[in-house]
C-alpha cells in the first residue's frame, strides 16, 4: 500500500533539502538537492525529444556509469535551447554541488524545469549551494519536492515499504509536472530514492518497465518536453539479499516501484493544467499492444473528446471518431464502447437510452472509458484529463 | 484570381437550392441540392477514418462509376454510427432525390453533417424534396452553402474562371467546416462544380492532388471526422478542348482548381472554432516530404503552441519542443526557426532581442512561422488556427 499521506517522508540513508535561491520571483522554493550518504546505483529514463535540454544531455552521459550520489534540481528555468553555454551551466551546477558536498563531480546528476531559452542564472544557484547543503536533513524530501514544482498545484510524493527477505526496504518518490505531459514523459521530473540493494542491470530493467507503465501511460496535452527526467538512486543500505533477476525479491521490488511510480504519474494527471476530470481509457482486444496504444492515445489526445468531458457530455461519437482515425486497422463491426459499465456503441451503431445513468457518470470526477476492438487479446490503459477553459488560461499566459 | 465576393455564384449548367426541412431547430436551412442539367464526370475524396458514415460508404461506391448528376446534402445530423439502418437511410435520401429529379438513382450522391449517432430524420428529408427540387435555380449555390453549414460562422464559396483554349471555363466550390479539421480532411464537406470537359482519369488525379495540397494541408484541432467528403462534378458544357493529361489545358485547369480548393480550405481555418489567429507553418529543408509533414503537423497540433499564439506570446521554445517530438530524425544543430523574417532559434540556442518586433508580429491576425531543418530540400506548409477559450466553450457545449 502506498503511504502518500504520511507526515514524514524519509528514505534510509537519504538527505534532502529545498530552498529559494532567487531563480523564481517572490520567495517560492526553486532549488532542490537529494543526497545519498553513500554512492548509490543509478538508472535514468529521459525525454525522446530531439531537442534535449543541457541537464538531460549531461545526465544521460553520467547515468551510464551506473553510479550517482546527489541530484541537484532547479525550477524556474529549464536550461533548454541554451546551446553550448547551457551545457557549461549544467556542468557548473554539478560542480557547485560536488564542491560543497565534497564528492566526485561525476556522482552528481542535475535537472532543470521552467521556461525554455533563457540563460540559467548560474550565479544564483552557486550562491545558494552552501545554504542548500547546510540544510540537508532526513525529513527534507517535502522541501525538495516543493522546490521542483512549477505550475503544479499540489506536491507529488509517495512512499512504499516492503520486505525483501527479512529486511524492510523503502522506496520514496517525488515528481513534478502538470502540463506538456505525453508519451515518453513530459515536463516531468521524477526522482526515486531507495535503500534496496539491487544489481545495476536489474535496476535499469525494472526502472524502465515501471516508467513505461506509469509516466509513459499518461497524457495531458500530447506535448513532450525537452527536459523529461526520471532517475532512481538505490543505495543498498537496507542490506537486503541483493535483488537479481529473476527472483521473488525482484517481484516484490518491482511491485513496490510500480506502485510508487503509478501513484506519482496519476497525481500528475489529477493535477493536469486546468483538469476537472480524471479519465482512464482502456483499450482491449487489440491485435498488438502497439495498436492498443495508438488508439488509446488518439482518444486521450483528442481535443474534441477532452472538451466533451469538460462539458459533461457523454459524447461517445467523438470517442469512436477518434478511435477510427488512429491509423490502426479496425473491423468497425466488432468495436464496442463502454462508459463505465454502460455499452454505448456496438455493431457500428450507437446504443440509445440510459441517458440518466450516463449523465450521472459524466458528472463524476473519475470516469472510465473502455473500447473493445475485437481484433485480438492485447490491451493498453492510459490516464488523461479533460481540456478546460483553465488549461487555455494557464497556457496562454505562461509567458516566455 | 479567385472571385470570392461576387454577388452571383453560378457555374454553367448547374442549378442549386437550400431549404429548411426541419432537421435543425428554428428556421435555419438544413437541406441542400446541387444538380447538373446533364450527367457529369465525378471524382471524390473521402475520410480515412475507419468509422465511415453511411453517406460516405454509399458515395465511395457510386463515385467509382465516374458519373453523377446530383448531390443531396443535409446538415444537423451526420448519419454516422447509425449502422445498417443508417445505410438504408442514405439510400432513401438518394431515392427521394432521384425520384423527384427523375434521374437514375445511381447518379445521386449524398452527404450528411451534424451530430453523430442519432437516426437520420429521413421523413423530414423526403417531405422537403419536392420543395427543394421545385426551387432549384441558377443562383442557388449560396442557398446550398447556407444549408450545409453547422458551426460555421460564415459561408465558404469561391469561383474562378479561366480560358481553356478559346472557351471560358468556370469552377465554383462550396465548403463547410470549422472544427474536427485535420489531415485527411475533417468534418469537412466540399463540393465543386465545373463546366469543363475533362477526362475521368485526369479529373481523378488532379482532384486528389488539389485536395492533398489544400484540405489536407490544414488542421484546426487534429481531429478527423467520419463524414469528410470532397466531390467534383464536371459536366463538360463549356465544350472546351477536352482536358487530358498532360497538356497546357491541364495546367490551366489544375491551377484554377487548386486556387478554389485552397481558398476554401483557408476559409475553414479562418473560421476555425474559436480561432483568433491564422497561422502558416512552413517546414523547409527536410529530408523527405513525409518528414516535413510530420514536423508541421506536430507543431500545428500542439496545444501549447496554439495557446501561446492565442496569448500573443512569441514562445518559440514550444515550437522547437514540438518539432523535436515529431519522431523525425533531426540534427538539432542545423535547425533554425523564424517568426516572419525574424530568426528566433539557431545553433541549439534561442536568439535574444527583437522583443518589440516579435510582439508586433504576434499581435497580427496572420502569422507565418518557418522552420528550416537543414537536412535536405523537401518542404511542407500547413495552415492552422490558435486554441482559444471559445474553442472550449463551443466544443464543451455542442451536445450529443
Amino acid at each position: 500500500m502506498i503511504e502518500s499521506k504520511v507526515e514524514t517522508y524519509t528514505a534510509p540513508g537519504f538527505l534532502a533539502n529545498g530552498i529559494h535561491a532567487g531563480i523564481k520571483d517572490g520567495s517560492r522554493k526553486d532549488l532542490a538537492l537529494i543526497f545519498s550518504k553513500v554512492p548509490a546505483r543509478a538508472a535514468g529514463v529521459f525525454t525522446k525529444n530531439s531537442f534535449k535540454a543541457a541537464p538531460v544531455l549531461l545526465d544521460m552521459k553520467r547515468v551510464k556509469t551506473g553510479m550517482a550520489q546527489a541530484i541537484l534540481i532547479n525550477s524556474g528555468n529549464a536550461n533548454a535551447a541554451t546551446g553550448e553555454e547551457g551545457y557549461k551551466d549544467a556542468l557548473a551546477m554539478s560542480k557547485a554541488a560536488s564542491g560543497e558536498l565534497k564528492i566526485r563531480d561525476e556522482l552528481v546528476l542535475v535537472a532543470s524545469t521552467g521556461i525554455i531559452g533563457c540563460k540559467l542564472p548560474i550565479k544564483k544557484i552557486e550562491a545558494g549551494l552552501e545554504r542548500l547543503v547546510g540544510g540537508l536533513h532526513v525529513n527534507g524530501i517535502p522541501d525538495a519536492e516543493e522546490a521542483i514544482m512549477t505550475t503544479d498545484k499540489f506536491p507529488k510524493i509517495a512512499l512504499r515499504k516492503g520486505n525483501i527477505g527479512s529486511k524492510e526496504v523503502t522506496i520514496c518518490g517525488i515528481a513534478k509536472g502538470a502540463g506538456m505531459i505525453e508519451p515518453n514523459m513530459a515536463t516531468m521530473l521524477a526522482f526515486f530514492m531507495t535503500d534496496a540493494d539491487i544489481d545495476l542491470y536489474t535496476l535499469n530493467t525494472v526502472f524502465k518497465q515501471s516508467v513505461d507503465k506509469s509516466f509513459n501511460a499518461i497524457t495531458i496535452d500530447g506535448c513532450m518536453s525537452t527536459n523529461d527526467t526520471a532517475v532512481i538512486l538505490a543505495n543498498g543500505l537496507a542490506r537486503n539479499n541483493p535483488i537479481k533477476k529473476p527472483s521473488r525479491y525482484l517481484t516484490v521490488f518491482k511491485e513496490m516501484l510500480f506502485d510508487v511510480a503509478s501513484y506519482l504519474a496519476q497525481s500528475m494527471v489529477r493535477d493536469g493544467e486546468g483538469a476537472t476530470k480524471f479519465i482512464e481509457i482502456v483499450v482491449e482486444e487489440a491485435k498488438s499492444t502497439g495498436d492498443a496504444k495508438k488508439v488509446a492515445y488518439k482518444i486521450a489526445n483528442s481535443n474534441l473528446v477532452k472538451t466533451a468531458f469538460f462539458g459533461g457530455d457523454p459524447n461517445w461519437g467523438r470517442i469512436v471518431a477518434a478511435a477510427g482515425s488512429a491509423g490502426v486497422l479496425i473491423s468497425t463491426a466488432a468495436v464496442r464502447v463502454y462508459m463505465e459499465e454502460i455499452p454505448v456503441f456496438a455493431g457500428e451503431c450507437g446504443i440509445a437510452g440510459q441517458k440518466e445513468r450516463l449523465s450521472e457518470i459524466m458528472s463524476k470526477p473519475d470516469i472510465k472509458i473502455k473500447i473493445k476492438l475485437g481484433m485480438g487479446n492485447k490491451s493498453f490503459s492510459i490516464y488523461t484529463s479533460d481540456l478546460s477553459l483553465d488549461y487555455i488560461k494557464i497556457n496562454a499566459h505562461y509567458h516566455t
